[in-house]
């Protein structure tokens, strides 16, 4: 494969190509033709007015074995790391330059930091990154850049609501993709976008996929059919929307750990030379991949900061979008995450330590979440949990059929065939009652069209699965699992209940 | 007037009525029938794996009499105020609390913080907050939830283009309302919303304005105008959008500090109990009014954090526009500012101390700029300045009809009817030869449309002005004025340029 460099400006959407440029940074651009320039143009409260000397921020030290265990076991006594940023001094970046206004890129060094780690991780040919708010901020932008009215978007059949839920004030119709354990189906991608029927409308172009630890079905995509899905995005001409916040939480099998160690870097692996699994981005030749990365899972939720590494072509339409929205990221997760990978902070290597730690802290829990589902759930026979291997969800698959009161009811033209989806409504509602919460299919199915995909197809009667997580604490998977464990039992009986005093 | 509550869920945008509930929001309201639930649900970190032990910023201290003064004076010697959060403890939020995932309302406890906040400057009846990810953000999702493709909105002929431009990808078309140095007119707005020629499109209905020391202008409007404008709003169907990022920079004259001082509390003063002009808030009876704050003037820029105040009919559908799109806003600014607030930081009563101290800061700058204008400038008689009442620009207006070159055109049907913006034109030129930048007018002006406007109106023909700024040094100030003076000697002059060697 060479490097050609393919014009995908068809792609952008209505929104993107109405918006203006920015009359004042057109300015700017003129003002550079003298070095020294006076400026009485921008009102930007001077440096000396913020009023923040410095800002201190105590991290887990990296330097340890096994930092993240070593965190958690240490309690408000573990080995801490500290970094500093004042106002006008800083290793990387001081209060003064982090508080300006900038452009909808971010901070230049913020950007060097992030660029720097997905060389490290992904090593992709001619690509930029742009800060963003977050993982959800990043993956609406992309849709914002890509979709019109009338649109059509492919995603996996099961995805998670809330970004799924973005893509439609905008008018995109969401195609659903079936699915199997190993996450999206290539050759179901390919029927879909091979028999398109004009009538529908716009073809498809653009698929929403995270690779690793899908949520909500945990799966994670194996190397092989990332090469199909990306050879078809190629033939079909799809961008792909490559959102992985889960990257780095893959888990290491006997067999995959045994190859990263044996085989030399650059080399041919299936896996890349991280041990991880090659990510779109690093397969990408055409500038057809805007990946969507995250920091929500390996640090916390809170920090709000992210970034989309995308040909240079889509980081200039991605800026103008930021430029004329939300403006740039804030200035404290900017510093924080600048100092935090600079030469002061964890550094790059202490960030891959920390990751690597962690990835093992939720391997146990998984291990843990698997065996208690062993010991407490999978003896009734009536569930089956699939072992995820990156992410943080197991997706349990319910044998709604040995239900008492499952049927099938013919396959009408326009509905389900199964009443799957209402015996799964009162599943959920005995988990409840029995004090459990747990996440039910129906929240994550993007809807099927009995016209176009079959009245057989329906996801109506796919409905048989839940979402449980092991992120949460050890007494949560093991008193939750025995709830999950008896209301299953409960409704299976499917004995009337007596009623409570 | 009497609070009674108004629908006004027709203004709406095709968007935001496209907009899907959350599905996980759902669940989780049919999760609270039990207390202590267990949850096997979300996919949220714990917060003994956030690698944060604490965070500690040194801020200014508000002790002194003025506060912003010793600080600027004192450099890195100036007395400073600590606030800590460490991840388990804190005087208001600890880390781990503000580290979750939260709603796009925000955390709780900083939605308080700023509801006190405009409680204490705005008393606004029944009005709820949604944190923002700054003015920007702010702005553009109230343009979201109101402007369908096709749709008018109001604006001051001379408009941020940066914020003015963000309506535009949305397909909503921009109306200009006249402008004199007291900002809009109300008189021009009647006239707009009276004469509404039903071929032009759907008639406007939202009003995006800045009422103090708008941008570029630097114009403040009177109580009187806001009144008259408020109740044209309610005549004619209007929502306000106020965006006031220089509330606080409002100057004293001397005139409306006796006012303030001599007007008890709550009585009719045509100012605030603060010595501040009544915002649109403050006055909105409707809940026709989405008031965008900001802390960037105030505080820093890269700040990225405000809130909008709205109604809470509109403020439900601000939190799913933000859930569905940026999420939440970071826990970095959102914890800094609650603790800044809050009893162990400035509380409210020091951001006040600081807001007036910076404000006094700000006028001596007005001031010393518009003493530097009066000796290097004015003399000239080709340039005079506004005197701007609030905020960081002076809007200078050439009187470009002395210029040798200067002419009317006659006025054809479809252009200007003088070369105004051709010699401004030069005159930036000019300014920039001599390594001078400034603002033109063309970079904040809406166009306007000969057809409805008339050509004799041609905005073209009002591109006399530039927007100067005092937010830079003094030293920016002394020699940036001196080149402008210079400059216009040598445009007026109308001499041509020896070649430079």
């Amino acid at each position: 494969m060479t490097s050609t460099p393919v014009d995908l400006s068809h792609h952008l959407s209505v929104e993107a190509r109405l918006r203006k440029p920015n009359a004042m940074k057109q300015i700017w651009r003129l003002a550079r033709r003298k070095p020294n320039m006076i400026s009485l143009a921008n009102g930007d409260p001077h440096s000396s007015l913020y009023p923040i000397q410095s800002m201190t921020f105590s991290v887990a030290s990296v330097a340890e074995k096994d930092p993240v265990a070593t965190w958690r076991a240490g309690g408000s006594s573990a080995p801490t790391h500290s970094i500093t940023s004042s106002r006008d001094e800083a290793p990387v970046l001081p209060v003064r330059t982090a508080f300006q206004y900038t452009t909808g890129a971010g901070l230049l060094d913020t950007q060097e930091a992030v660029t720097e780690l997905t060389r490290f991780y992904h090593n992709p040919p001619d690509h930029i990154a742009t800060l963003t708010l977050g993982n959800g901020d990043g993956v609406t932008k992309c849709f914002r850049l890509l979709g019109s009215p009338g649109d059509h978007f492919l995603a996996d059949e099961f995805t998670f609501s809330a970004l799924a839920n973005a893509a439609v004030p905008h008018g995109i119709k969401w195609v659903s993709v079936r699915i199997d354990e190993g996450g999206l189906i290539p050759e179901e991608l390919e029927k879909i976008m091979e028999n398109w029927p004009e009538e529908r409308g716009p073809k498809p172009h653009v698929l929403y996929t995270v690779p690793c630890g899908q949520n909500p079905t945990g799966s994670t995509l194996t190397v092989e059919r990332r090469k199909k899905i990306y050879e078809l995005a190629r033939r079909y001409d799809l961008l792909i929307v490559e959102d992985d916040p889960y990257y780095y939480l893959q888990y290491v099998s006997k067999a995959s750990s045994e190859e990263a160690a044996s085989v030399p870097t650059g080399s041919e692996s299936s896996l890349s030379p991280r041990g991880l699994a090659p990510s779109f981005l690093s397969l990408d030749v055409d500038g057809r991949v805007l990946r969507v990365d995250s920091f929500s899972k390996v640090f916390a939720p809170g920090m709000r900061l992210g970034f989309i590494t995308s040909s240079p072509f889509f980081h200039a339409h991605l800026v103008a979008l930021t430029d004329s929205s939300t403006q740039h990221p804030h200035a404290f997760g900017q510093l924080f995450l600048t100092e935090l990978l600079g030469p002061a902070g964890w550094t790059l290597a202490g960030f891959d330590a920390w990751v690597r730690s962690l990835r093992d802290e939720y391997q146990r829990r998984r291990d843990l979440f698997l065996n208690i589902f062993e010991r407490e759930v999978a003896p009734l026979g009536l569930v089956r949990a699939s072992v995820p291997e990156a992410g943080m969800f197991v997706w349990t698959q319910i044998n709604v059929e040995r239900h008492p009161r499952f049927r099938r009811e013919g396959g009408g033209a326009e509905g389900p065939c199964t009443n799957c989806r209402q015996l799964m409504e009162e599943l959920f509602e005995v988990c409840l009652d029995n004090g459990l919460v747990v996440m039910p299919a129906w929240v994550f199915a993007l809807p099927t069209d009995p016209k176009y995909d079959g009245p057989e197809n329906s996801i109506e009667d796919r409905m048989h699965y839940f979402r449980l997580t092991f992120a949460g604490t050890e007494e949560a998977m093991e008193s939750g699992l025995k709830v999950f464990g008896q209301s299953l039992k409960e409704f299976f009986a499917d004995k009337p209940k007596a009623v409570e005093n």
